[in-house]
């Protein structure tokens, strides 16, 4: 509003920033960090975190393969339209299979990075916020990735976060230069 | 990109325009003018339409009531992300029930519109266009809208378009002087 800016790093067209990674590994708290800095710069952005989103709109879909398929084809679905009109999608979700995450990228096309948010099990269990580790290891939940349900690492994503190397801070940097060099990149360096 | 029009019309927020209306209603006809009406004027617009959203979107998802109205709570999620983007999102759903169509009114907020396309079921069972009204009054097709199914019309719509009375173009007309007198008045007089 208050004229234009020296140098113009917002983007025309929208991205896709998809985070996976294993229940603890950090994922919503980057995404929350990266979310502010987007808002900071003025883009358009929307925050998708997998927990949130099953309340709002995935409500009572369970954690088979099958149903964790079509809650993110849904999910890519979203986001490919968002993307489509111009805002920055962060998409924060445990997206265990590759296969789902591959069914994304081809939804949103062009603007869709993959993000690994890549913390070692033994760190996640010891982190486990909301108690969830220690009940799966007990039995009490099923299909818990990690524990009693696969997950399959990304084998080329655009970028990989390691928390235990990386400050929470320096994670969120790591992916705005991303997005940056995909913008002056006009993405073809993905 | 060739300098600023002398009146703008263009909305810098977004839209729900919901249609609702029987099956052959003509709810995709005026959808469609609609879309391009509004993407001639340059407006960021996105165009739902029941049948192909339940390709993309709803994969497998039935007819029952529950199906139904958990299928049309994320469409009216859809719209809300959108809305809240400056998109004019039309979306076009049989939509049979009051209380998903009020569901998606809550969702999107201030921007939604309700518009119901009122067309006799005598004259949807004419016109009949995929032979689906032949099939359901034969009883082929179970839980179909206004056969062997309910359509609840709304009670109090912001807009209802009588398609025997009036042609396509004008239906889209008024829905467009709905979208300019709701811009117009910042969308109090709703």
């Amino acid at each position: 509003m208050s004229g234009r800016s020296r140098e113009t790093t917002t983007p025309s067209r929208g991205m896709t920033l998809w985070l996976t990674g294993l229940p603890c590994a950090g994922k919503t708290t980057i995404a929350q960090g990266l979310f502010e800095a987007l808002r900071a710069r003025g883009q358009a952005v929307e925050l998708l975190d997998g927990d949130e989103i099953r309340k709002e709109f995935s409500a009572g879909v369970g954690f088979s393969r099958e149903e964790r398929c079509a809650h993110l084809r849904r999910v890519g679905f979203l986001c490919r339209l968002l993307t489509k009109h111009g805002v920055t999608v962060i998409a924060a979700f445990v997206s265990p299979y590759r296969e789902t995450r591959d069914d994304a990228r081809r939804m949103v096309g062009d603007g869709f990075a993959e993000i690994f948010v890549d913390t070692p099990l033994a760190e996640c269990i010891r982190r486990d916020v909301k108690g969830m580790y220690r009940r799966a290891l007990a039995g009490e939940i099923r299909q818990f990735t990690g524990i009693s349900d696969p997950y399959e690492p990304p084998l080329a994503p655009e970028l990989t976060l390691r928390t235990m190397e990386h400050s929470v801070e320096e994670c969120v940097n790591q992916v705005l230069e991303l997005t940056d060099s995909r913008m002056s990149l006009g993405r073809v360096g993905s």
